[in-house]
């Protein structure tokens, strides 16, 4: 069978690489050879092996009918979203890692592939190598109800929060030096801010409810805020810190859906999610809790999963069971959502947090403390945080959710 | 499409169950009704809502071509491979929980199943409710190189070391707690023993491997031998401690293969997999690390996993890519791999343990110490224990294996 792949940058050369070094594995799962015969780039590379598969002109994939599906690599919804509808138009599947095309274009371009009978797979796109979509899709969604879900999904917060926490390095250094190692880019928004594991939560909740859950809709709180104080804290009370999203289906009046750092409990799994790893926690009525772990970027990870929808298109043509409407599904005010919260202060004199349950404080932070309330909506922790403020030289310092 | 349950115990009546309560997303997914005809058990279950279906002779539902997929939930390798066979030579699909008889028979019910275009999916004989055989083979087995797997999967063990982590009880007390709930048979050898563990890792590395793994001659050491202390020495030393079982490919010389307890690290996610939760790990040389965690046992968990082959078996038909043959993988003799190892000493003068790296004392347990040591082979650490044996007033008390 013989492929294109649109864009040669790290995930495109990875997919390639991928396809060659183990070849013998996919063939033998494939039962036929799969050939890239195409590389769309603007870009020249002298010296490539594959230089001689480089083409400019999207047409003249568009148009070879040998081409039977075509790898999306070029990141963005633009560009992009206009080759995989051209491409799609053409009867030719498309596997793509790109999050931001799926969140914004999932439902037209699900549609138009059952509608051309092709497949539209986009493994990569939450979780890098993880296999993750096609196994919770099958195997949970397909047969339970899914109650919750939960994940840490992007891993370039959850370096620096893990620098963070085991190197009690600040928010800056942590940046800095994931900036370094090529882990964060120079504008780090879009993945501090949790923007980007929140188009992944609407693509996991998309699949859950069969509806749209449109991202824009969807609170996003970042990890700038995080400070090794509340890393200091939160252990002392059982915790570390994630950037987490959060998904809860509630019935027919919509779902619960959060992006935004979240104390973990150190006894959970997803607490042992560390570096540039990705975990995702769902519970189903019947499967109870389940999670799937692994590395959540990378070139050859990220590639792999590209990979395996390329093989599950050749296997299974377009029995996959991905496939949500343009219904919106409704997403829920986040201020009636009910977490417990650590509440940290500074004080000048500790006998006025006498009467408050289960305070720390810690030697390295004179005059601070923190303690969990138990779980409130936003208003109620604003008119808790009010009742603080007036406790006499007791300022708020920091209120974080607590995961649960 | 009807279907026939064998032996409705817990998991067999778990499935009916399952088939009920979601039957809407099923439905769904399969495009038609999964209907249970008949329920082979010679019990009576008067007043059973599915009284009505039961029936005691196998050869009704053998000679029933409207039944075209029979649930084993039978157990253990006699009857049950008796009638499976007969399933399957009478052109049915067949998903078993049964662990016992894929381990022992897997290459003759694989060929035989395509030989006659059924399936034979056995998702939850490993990893209870986790999504797990099928993911793993068809989203890394097929398409990336595996070097290693490794895994928590017996959750009556793992449910005994969770108690005594947590709670301090004695081996004997945490066996006790964990039969009076149920979690542990009356005669517990074959978890705690680790030789229901050890089917699990042979029939996964048969998957990896393609070829069978007999788990007759895979190592296997008990966890009965795992003391408070153990736990102790292996906590102050940064670790905690687990049944484990792990296997590496070594190239075509073939697979290490063991089943045993193991410090492992607390920093790694498989430490954080308590109770009767089930973790498994694999390494992939592109996708790197994943690991697929949730209940390794339970009778919805287990019964959702067996309904996910069902809806596998409706919609992918004999597409599916588990397959190993009955030629026998070189499973290396364990008295070669090299492991990093705990030791567990009594001293009566602590001054003789001076040039020792890395020990650890314990207040709570006097004239006690312990610490790793490289990774060394079998006959290496024979060499070891014989040389601190030597040392005056020492005794060597525990040697476990380090897992990484």
């Amino acid at each position: 069978m013989k492929i294109a792949i649109l864009g040669y940058g790290v995930v495109g050369s990875g997919v390639a690489e991928v396809l060659h070094v183990n070849r013998t594995q996919i063939t033998k799962r494939t039962k036929q050879e799969i050939e890239v015969k195409y590389i769309l780039d603007t870009r020249q590379f002298p010296g490539d092996p594959l230089e001689g598969l480089m083409v400019s002109d999207f047409g003249v994939i568009e148009g070879d009918s040998e081409v039977k599906l075509v790898v999306e690599a070029i990141g963005g919804d633009t560009i992009a979203y206009e080759f995989v509808k051209r491409a799609i138009m053409a009867g030719k599947s498309v596997c793509t890692p790109n999050k931001a095309l799926v969140a914004a274009h999932g439902p037209e371009l699900i549609a138009l592939a059952r509608e051309k009978g092709v497949c539209f797979l986009f493994e990569a796109s939450v979780g890098g190598g993880i296999p993750l979509i096609r196994p919770f899709a099958d195997a949970m969604v397909a047969v339970d109800e899914v109650q919750s879900i939960a994940g840490i999904l992007n891993g370039t917060s959850n370096y620096i929060l893990t620098q963070m926490s085991t190197n009690g390095k600040s928010y800056a250094e942590a940046l800095k030096r994931a900036q370094e190692l090529g882990y964060a880019e120079q504008d780090p928004t879009a993945d501090v801010s949790s923007q980007d594991a929140c188009r992944k939560l609407s693509i996991m909740l998309s699949l859950v409810t069969g509806k749209q859950a449109d991202y824009q809709k969807i609170k996003t709180e970042g990890i700038e805020k995080i400070s090794a104080q509340d890393f200091a804290f939160a252990n002392a009370l059982g915790f570390t810190l994630k950037q987490v999203v959060s998904g809860k289906i509630c019935g027919s009046s919509g779902v619960e859906a959060i992006a935004a750092p979240f104390l973990v409990p150190l006894s959970h799994p997803l607490a042992t999610v560390n570096d540039v790893y990705n975990g995702f926690w769902a519970t189903g009525k019947t499967t109870g809790n389940i999670m799937f772990y692994g590395s959540g970027a990378g070139k050859l990870p990220t590639a792999s999963a590209v990979v395996s929808n390329i093989a599950d298109a050749v296997c299974f043509a377009d029995s996959l069971s991905y496939t949500w409407t343009s219904e919106e599904v409704n997403i829920l005010p986040w201020e009636n959502y009910s977490y417990r919260k650590m509440i940290r202060v500074s004080y000048e004199d500790k006998s006025v947090l006498e009467g408050v349950d289960g305070v720390v404080t810690i030697g390295q932070y004179p005059n601070c403390a923190a303690w969990v309330v138990p779980a409130e909506t936003e208003a109620e922790t604003v008119e808790r945080v009010a009742r603080i403020g007036e406790m006499a030289g007791v300022r708020v310092l920091q209120v974080l959710r607590v995961y649960e």
